[in-house]
């Protein structure tokens, strides 16, 4: 892995179906390729990957054919935290072995309640046997799906007992408070926390921040890495507007459904809408609102075309 | 798969480790062995077989050990629900080549809040995947842990798109209201409903129950299939009674540890302790005060020495 740690924005990259749900590689090294010349790095495989839709074979094959297509793995963040640890493993020292710049790592999130203990367990099984010092784990705390919390404490003992490998945290909880926590307790000490929304992409910045990984960024990803790059400008704050009505658009919708039917229409590629049960397609006077909606005016992906 | 239809009790059956974390497939046979001996089905690869904790590759090794060293797949029901699609249809097809007499199937867990839409999409795209006349689902609705129900509605649908194939339930809701919903709807369509407890055995069979899958017949199965068989008895009350407390004993501790504790002091085979993270075994003195309980008393487990 590359010695330099991510930071700026990140996608959760959207997996383009073909119509039989098969995964579609050729859309997907398209959809990457262009998220890299905005100025977006691939965090593939997280929620709204549909990552945990996909088996670890489609997931290795995913990521196989981005690195084979000539992508920069040290832009590459995937998410190879599964259920089983035999998975996680073998997903994580696989992203490793493609020089990948860091993982994003789920618990195992079947069993609720499991003790920071248990999950303790869990990622150091993860990190002894992957056994590489360039591996770089990033925690995802998204409690209103995985159910089950990545706490304070458990961050504070991982990284007692592996600096450096834990490189930094994901907080999808949606909650300005518990991100403000991650950074004064650990942004000092080489832990890097992104917000999991642009919704505090600036509130994250101010604060010490080190950008953001977020589900717009793979629609809107131009004027999210703007505010990255820009965020003590004059303007940062009417950006930020901009960006929370972009996503309020978005979040009228289920996430993942909408993103794809965005990217189906701004393609022009019907095939895109494609997501795998148990997610359910937008119908098609949703997608037709979506797209129509004011806040879409100027909107294009042209890097999805092809 | 065998045209006779999977009834009585079944384990979800303890999946043995070796230090190493690695499954046991010795110990597996065997404890499974027992089991049958025991006049108990197994419903290998269930929540308390920690089978979200193993890669869809270990779960096809474990169960083409237990068919190669000839226990009667018609009286296996493996877990094959899986969240990704393509590890659902490739467990499933591969359960039925082996000839399981059905199969019990979670639905998709990491997505909350998702439709019945969805979910019914999800059961349609592996039964039609797998394609196979004798396939038997039993759907697993276990709300407390997938946080993901099987509604009734959802039931309704699936029954109605494919009869015969929907084959039946294991509700661990814990809600008896529930599992009596489900038998008064559906009992009398061929659709078979499994409490997810030996709590309800008796309650179940005596409204047109099928049996009971249940964790702790992993440690008390000779007691609870002889409820099963003698349920119309005079002494059915009485046999109810006493397997409440015994299962009491053992709900006082997290499960699966309590359960793997139990084999590992009653077969003298301390490695039977082993959980995979994020599970914790139990403490020495929890274990010891399990096994020193009076319901435990005349407990054995024979069948898994050697």
């Amino acid at each position: 892995m590359k010695t330099q740690r991510i930071a700026g924005v990140l996608s959760p990259v959207v997996t383009p179906f073909k119509a039989d749900l098969s995964p579609d590689p050729e859309r997907f090294v398209r959809q990457c390729r262009w998220l890299l010349s905005q100025n977006v790095g691939l965090a593939v495989f997280g929620t709204n990957s549909e990552a945990n839709s996909l088996s670890t074979d489609e997931k290795i094959e995913l990521l196989d054919r981005l690195v084979g297509a000539g992508l920069d793995p040290a832009r590459m963040m995937p998410g190879t935290g599964c259920c089983a640890l035999s998975d996680s493993v073998r997903l994580t020292a696989h992203a490793v072995k493609q020089g990948c710049g860091g993982v994003l790592m789920l618990p195992p999130f079947y069993y609720k309640g499991v003790s920071d203990d248990g999950l303790f367990r869990n990622f150091a099984e993860i990190i002894e046997r992957v056994g590489e010092a360039g591996l770089r784990i990033y925690l995802y705390h998204i409690p209103p799906v995985s159910q089950v919390p990545i706490t304070l404490a458990l961050i504070e003992r991982l990284l007692e007992a592996y600096p450096g490998t834990v490189a930094g945290v994901k907080d999808s909880s949606g909650d300005w408070n518990n991100t403000k926590a991650m950074l004064d307790q650990f942004g000092k000490s080489g832990f890097d926390v992104f917000p999991g929304a642009e919704t505090f992409l600036l509130a994250g910045m101010r604060h010490g921040g080190a950008g953001c990984i977020s589900a717009t960024a793979n629609v809107n990803p131009a004027a999210i890495a703007h505010l990255y790059d820009t965020w003590q400008a004059a303007d940062a704050d009417a950006q930020q507007k901009r960006l929370d009505e972009i996503r309020g658009t978005f979040a009228k919708y289920p996430m993942i459904p909408a993103l794809k039917a965005a990217a189906a229409h701004w393609s022009g590629i019907a095939e895109w809408a494609t997501v795998r049960p148990p997610l359910v397609a937008l119908t098609r006077d949703q997608a037709a609102s979506l797209v129509a909606d004011p806040t879409q005016r100027g909107f294009d992906m042209p890097g999805l075309r092809g």
